[in-house]
């Protein structure tokens, strides 16, 4: 099923390295700063909601992650937060922004044989500085053709990816870790979608109802594992 | 010397539509919040200070140039900026991010009779979010095949679009308001330029010493004008 494959697209936070964790170790600084107003168990919460609200207009990325931090504070602290504790806030969005990437096991072997077939492009959501930087630090940019940061993976979004990349769905295989953004607008393009869960999932990927059973998808428990599949 | 041109890239801000003047009068609202602490003289060369520092790390946007502000606030306020002038300074980036989209004149009918002989391309720095929604308020997005967002726009960025372009260097046009960003690199790396000044000029994209008698570039008042060199 896997013949006409020629463009295979790779997510980047929690597929090829590490990201969540480190959002999450983010928000518990963030709860240390505005400990005086909130208790620790409700600081995920707290900012999942300033952020929800603020994705259609700021995007992905550490940036708006930053922005939604301050905000949720001054929420929080009924504007009392402080202008040192701001300080400290940003600081959290400039050491995500710096931070070591780590890649995930298996992967730049996976790369190595799956860019000898495929032409491969990174399909990422996020800052293109972020992205691009990450991917530069990654080691990994040789095998990727192009980055294409998107601003939402939407069906639509899809759609205009497919006819930038000149290709048929059915010549199109996504693989990532969120059925929400990789898997589920990729096959309901036409194309073919491969699930690499992750060891944390952000609660805005979570999806309920999604299908299993279609013909074009599959999961992998690693990377690696979709050589069972695909010519590497 | 353009019969070989098949790729025209347009720059977004300050080319097509207005840009620069609303970064001009978000300062000005902004220097009104932080007037205790700063002359409103000095606002525009602090914020400046605060960005350049800060477009390695954050890049270019409208979140970046808001973050910036608010770093701006807490160096010249010496840290005691309160939460409700914050609370202003987020709402200054908002407003930018929900501005109309004004066209320059001449842009549509400019584009409308280009599209017809050349595949055109967005070329932009800036937040990809706000980008693509700009385009869409604007109405121009049906002319351009896809938007290219770039980090930046050095030789080794038009080097990288031209490969994902799949074409030689001759066979690329830019067109754009900024030497810095959207003629020089390009001529550098052997495609064409054509140069649209616009009346308002962020101090980044300022350079000092451009050959201007470069064959392959040209410098035109108004965009409708580059029709007099080329099919439209």
């Amino acid at each position: 099923m896997y013949q006409d494959i020629k463009v295979v697209a790779l997510d980047a936070d929690d597929t090829l390295w590490v990201n969540e964790p480190l959002f999450h170790e983010a928000q518990y600084r963030f709860g240390e700063i505005v400990s005086e107003w909130i208790a620790v168990e409700d600081v995920m919460d707290e900012h999942y909601r300033t952020e929800v609200q603020n994705i259609p207009v700021f995007g992905y990325g550490i940036k708006g992650f930053t922005l939604s931090l301050i905000e949720t504070a001054l929420r929080v602290s009924d504007r009392k937060v402080s202008a040192e504790q701001i300080v400290q806030i940003i600081q959290i969005g400039r050491d995500l922004i710096h931070h070591p990437v780590e890649l995930i096991d298996g992967v730049q072997e996976t790369l190595d044989s799956l860019s000898e077939s495929y032409r491969l492009i990174l399909a990422t959501k996020g800052d293109l500085l972020d992205q691009e930087r990450k991917l530069e630090r990654s080691g990994l940019s040789s095998y990727f053709h192009h980055v294409e940061v998107m601003s939402d993976k939407s069906e639509s979004s899809y759609r205009k990816l497919l006819k930038h990349l000149d290709i048929a769905a059915e010549q199109f295989l996504m693989i990532g870790n969120s059925v929400r953004s990789d898997i589920d607008p990729v096959l309901r393009v036409g194309g073919y979608a491969i699930h690499v869960p992750f060891e944390v999932e952000w609660m805005h990927e979570r999806v309920e109802d999604f299908d299993e059973s279609h013909s074009n998808f599959r999961r992998v428990q690693k990377l690696s594992e979709v050589c069972e599949f695909l010519d590497c």
